[in-house]
């Protein structure tokens, strides 16, 4: 090692920064910041005797894609991912006094306001899983020749060691050690001691490496996390140069919870705690004499690496604060469509023609990948994998890595599409979450929804999905009921940025739109309507086919309804609802799925003018048109302060728990069928 | 070995059986059905030459907690499970015929429906904590000498080799063994195929045993997993009376997806697939001769042990058509409560409350248990922690597992509270959605609610935790604003039964209900009226003391308002809400959640008299009173036909990405203070 006693001077410094910062803010994660230091100070800004370093970073252009990828699995030790910047010269000593302020980039929990973060955390055992998708994402453009390299990047994890009890860390390492991920080094810091007290295997790092071990990934031990020699050697051992191995890797080092502070260092009940300023002062004299204008050097990551929009995207976002995306809706160019086996009346199940949607997609957009969690046989997403084997990434039974993964992987710049049944979608509401607050740009997709899944029973039916993705601020919602209108929409959302969900189902139904048919997000269809409605019938997916059924049975006792697909759920498309709600001053709503939440709840925000809007101050990324109207907000304002009007609702949905059956018996049972709604009609005029 | 030949041909009736049921039900999974079929009969029936058995089962009473208990984690197997069951003598030819038909006890995936079934399997990765739960229940049932038993009750699981990808697996390995739960065993079907192709590891069992035992197991290998006389050697291994060992046990064996029917030995592409007529005659040819007439003995637990209500409640309900909990509401004795340190004005957090009330709980109810993941000392849950440690259980940081480790103790007749973030309790969204299908009892209460956490940032805010919960058909979602009605209604819930989601709050609030207050599931309070009122505020939690800080600047301008603090969120005060909407025709919502699917979304649906209530014929188990009124249904029989008033709706809630930063500070850019609420309610004015 070229550098140590630098190294010792900028771990002085790191953990001055982390007390100060720590305490001037009143709260944060101060002692497990600090043993962590030495990992990373080494990590950073150790060089070898020729000059080498562990970590290259081109400070200037965080968008490089050359650049090796920094994750704090281990979210909260966020004052030591900005006390490590500090120390590197790229945030001043007054920004770093700023942690967990109102308006700061310096946020309590790491997010993409922070220029060198590319995704949150703080919701433990996340990290390794972006990490997978980064580290996926690289190999791929470096197969595909679209990055310029002299040095592979490496994507770097760290994690503590209390979230290694998360399942969703050993999906991760199951799941790399399968794909070779030798460009993935995770670093595990075993301080012992959790949020209330010690974790279940304390310092017994020989476990953590037997475990690790067997899932496939090479381990290198440091029986001193605080010794920069021993630190220094493992991160060299990591990286040597001896035969190339397939594995990725991982360093488990033996931490001090609170090292660098007597007081602290190894001592239970400082979780999450901070010093006061008599504290400080105690540590801060402890910690002796700081070298105030040291700093490390992060070297480049070695090669020259033009920064294009189309792989730049993925990373960052022009502006930090007030991100969302805002797709447009209109097909670019309906004469590409040329998929011509899709005709009125043919009976195609929309879980298939979103299949066929992704082939289409493959072949125009290579940026496009597809995830699926072992059941890609039933959410077609197979024939993408049939056409494009290397940008198909078969997830196993792993949903929550499945999700994070594809996080990472839009982070290199590739629009993730990730499907699985609906059910299992909600495995991974956390790690959709969490990719909000990253600007995740993320595409899901879930089949099998509701109780027309039949035989299979509630274990395998969406009923709270609709619910669960709305819940997203962001989000975007769509439930097409045929399969020209979900091929249609597939086809959209390449273009969207953001976090989207698609349902899908799993039985045939009849085609129902032309192909010429004009849909957008926000959009809806009126299928049926005249002067002589009655009320309205606002359903998506199968039960608009019901809803038809309905619409002929009235027909023939003269009565007249509106029919309209509302197939956009979020945004929903609150001028027509809430017009044709005020003019027939009756509405139902028909869902297959659980009451709260879904669709209706969405149509009584629109008839309540609710506002589902985002933040109008919006900025997209350049060279994104907007696809999402903004004639929700127009609607918005010509509605203020207007009454809402007295209109007579409904709403048909899943009302008892599920069970076997066939799919008509059910829709049935839950009175969401035809019949249903003919009866129910008839109560309300 | 005694019964060798019995053996023989119990497998071969089982298959006949598995391939029978499941061409008629036309659809159902077959080969994965076929593949553990001598590891469940060599379970169920096998006996040594002592006449002992490995499976212990009353199959007159199966809530018998001295009953092994037996989970399909790979609940598509239920073809096999029903068989079994049927070569057991308990399940009739004609019933076994019904598998997957309407209103049949044999749905495609296991449901406590089927009389020997605990909890509901299908979605995968979840079996082994359930069991881990059970297991942990059964050893403080024996612990506190509530159980008399010779032997000790096993819980056996039957997982998948695809689901072994899922995180919560490792997450219960981890975890039963570290409470050394040698009462659970494993069995692994390691039968190479997944559903769309080969696992990660295939057959390599070698690897799942390094990694199983790198988990603190013991681990048994079969390499013929359909050789009966290994298998059962692998089962007396397990059992042996070797030096009691406290290690969880697992047996893993080399199986064929779709052992018997030589055409679907080892193949893809079988997956979920069933024979038709030719293929099963052809298949049933192969089989053999059958003989219909045998079966298998399933010994009886070996002790006497009384059926009691208390003890049987957990595992069986006695209708299983319409499960559903209705609390009633009142606080049986005031006088009980005894806790006099909140009095009126005092500051006091929610969370610190629920803490207090746990501790009451754990004095009067000795089946409470509380389950925590690693948070406790945030969550307040470490307070019954230290009256109680018996009956605390760290989960470490895994809420997968801990949410179906609840489960299991409550089939084990505990009434578990479970508490983390309610963030983190998003996590385990799946398995709370399973645990709604068994019948679950299962109290959760999420921490750190909304934006008004502060300086952490929204990765450790619950703002979608309304939502979700609510989504669940028949869960409760309370939010009480101080500490008085927190306290409370943790304490109604002790008797409740069902699925119940309690949200607290970080920060210290004021007490501003009095200790006599009377609270009720599906109630509400009005906190401030007037005949003057123009308008009516909704709130739940901060956000009630924000409206009670708006009331007053309003008074001062001489605006008068009615306060409502909607603590029941579900079931949601409907009357009083509907009432106060169709008089006042103003009402703004006010929440510290994200505009979708939380308060407003409920509001909305109160007045639009959307029915949120239970399916009415609803059965409860005997010695339960009911809590919650039927006042619901019959607001909505009255309500009928009636229209929708015509009202001035807004809702204030989260419609920002949030920050770090002061919880008022946040309160203020989120628009939800005081300061917003009066300058909204001055603009609908």
């Amino acid at each position: 090692m070229q550098n140590k006693e630098l190294l010792e001077k900028l771990c002085r410094l790191i953990r001055y920064d982390i007390l100060t910062s720590t305490s001037t803010a009143g709260s944060g994660h101060l002692t497990t910041s600090l043993s962590a230091v030495e990992l990373m100070a080494v990590l950073f800004f150790a060089k070898t005797e020729l000059g080498e370093s562990f970590f290259r970073y081109d400070l200037k252009n965080p968008s490089n894609l050359a650049n090796d990828k920094i994750i704090f699995s281990k979210g909260h030790a966020s004052p030591l991912l900005y006390s490590l910047f500090h120390a590197a010269g790229a945030v001043s000593n007054e920004e770093l006094l700023t942690l967990r302020k109102f308006n700061s980039k310096l946020e309590g929990h790491p997010t993409p306001r922070f220029p060198f973060v590319d995704v949150a955390t703080g919701s433990l055992g996340q990290g390794l899983s972006i990490g997978l998708g980064m580290a996926l994402g690289l190999k791929l453009r470096i197969k595909n020749s679209e990055l310029k390299i002299k040095r592979e990047p490496k994507v770097w994890v760290l994690l503590g060691d209390s979230e290694m009890a998360e399942g969703q860390v050993w999906e991760a390492l199951g799941i790399a050690a399968f794909y070779k991920l030798n460009n993935l080094i995770g670093i595990i810091d075993v301080n012992r001691l959790g949020q209330r007290g010690e974790t279940m295997l304390g310092w017994d790092l020989e476990t953590y490496k037997k475990r690790i071990e067997a899932f496939g990934w090479e381990v290198v031990i440091v029986e001193d996390g605080h010794n920069i020699e021993t630190v220094y050697s493992a991160f060299r051992k990591i990286l040597s140069s001896k035969p190339y191995t397939l594995t990725p890797k991982v360093i488990i080092a033996k931490t001090v919870k609170g090292k660098g502070v007597s007081f602290l260092e190894n001592k239970e009940g400082w979780h999450g705690k901070v010093l006061d300023e008599k504290q400080l002062k105690v540590a801060l004299d402890e910690l002796g004499e700081i070298d105030f204008k040291v700093r490390g050097n992060i070297l480049l990551p070695n090669f020259q690496f033009p920064i294009s929009p189309s792989t730049s995207s993925g990373s960052r976002a022009k502006s930090r604060d007030n991100f969302q995306s805002n797709p447009k809706s209109k097909i670019q160019n309906e004469k590409k469509l040329q998929f011509n086996n899709y005709k009125l009346g043919d009976l195609v199940s929309t879980r298939q023609a979103f299949g066929d949607a992704l082939v289409k997609i493959g072949k125009t957009n290579p940026d496009v990948v597809v995830l699926d969690a072992e059941v890609s046989n039933s959410t077609f997403s197979q024939k993408f994998k049939e056409v494009f084997p290397q940008r198909f990434f078969e997830m196993f039974i792993a949903e929550q890595n499945m999700v994070s993964t594809a996080l990472g992987l839009a982070k290199i710049g590739f629009k993730p599409f990730v499907s699985t049944f609906s059910a299992f979608l909600n495995r991974a509401f956390d790690q959709v979450r969490i990719a909000q607050y990253s600007e995740g740009n993320l595409k899901m997709v879930g089949s099998h929804a509701g109780v027309f899944v039949g035989p299979d029973g509630p274990s395998q039916e969406g009923l709270e999905d609709i619910s669960l993705m709305r819940s997203i601020l962001e989000s975007i919602v769509l439930h097409p009921c045929d399969a020209v209108s979900t091929y249609k929409l597939t086809l959209l959302l390449q273009e969207v940025l953001g976090i989207v969900y698609l349902r899908t189902m799993r039985d045939p139904l009849p085609v129902i739109y032309d192909l010429n048919e004009e849909l957008r997000i926000g959009g809806s269809k009126i299928l049926r309507q005249s002067e002589a409605d009655k009320l309205a019938i606002v359903a998506a997916g199968v039960t608009v086919h019901e809803a038809l059924k309905a619409y002929d049975l009235l027909l023939k006792e003269k009565i007249n309804v509106c029919v309209v697909d509302a197939y956009s759920i979020k945004p929903l498309d609150q001028k027509t609802i809430f017009s044709i709600g005020k003019k027939l001053k009756n509405i139902i709503v028909i869902e297959d799925h659980y009451p709260f939440g879904g669709l209706g709840d969405a149509v009584l925000s629109a008839l309540s003018q609710k506002s589902e809007i985002r933040n109008p101050s919006f900025d997209f990324r350049s060279g994104r048109p907007e696809f999402i109207e903004r004639a929700n907000s127009e609607t918005v304002n010509n509605m203020q302060n207007s009454k809402f009007p007295s209109i007579n609702f409904e709403h048909l949905c899943v009302r008892k728990i599920p069970r076997s059956g066939q799919p008509g018996e059910l829709l049935r049972y839950e009175e969401i069928d035809a019949r249903a709604i003919v009866k129910k009609i008839k109560e309300m005029l």
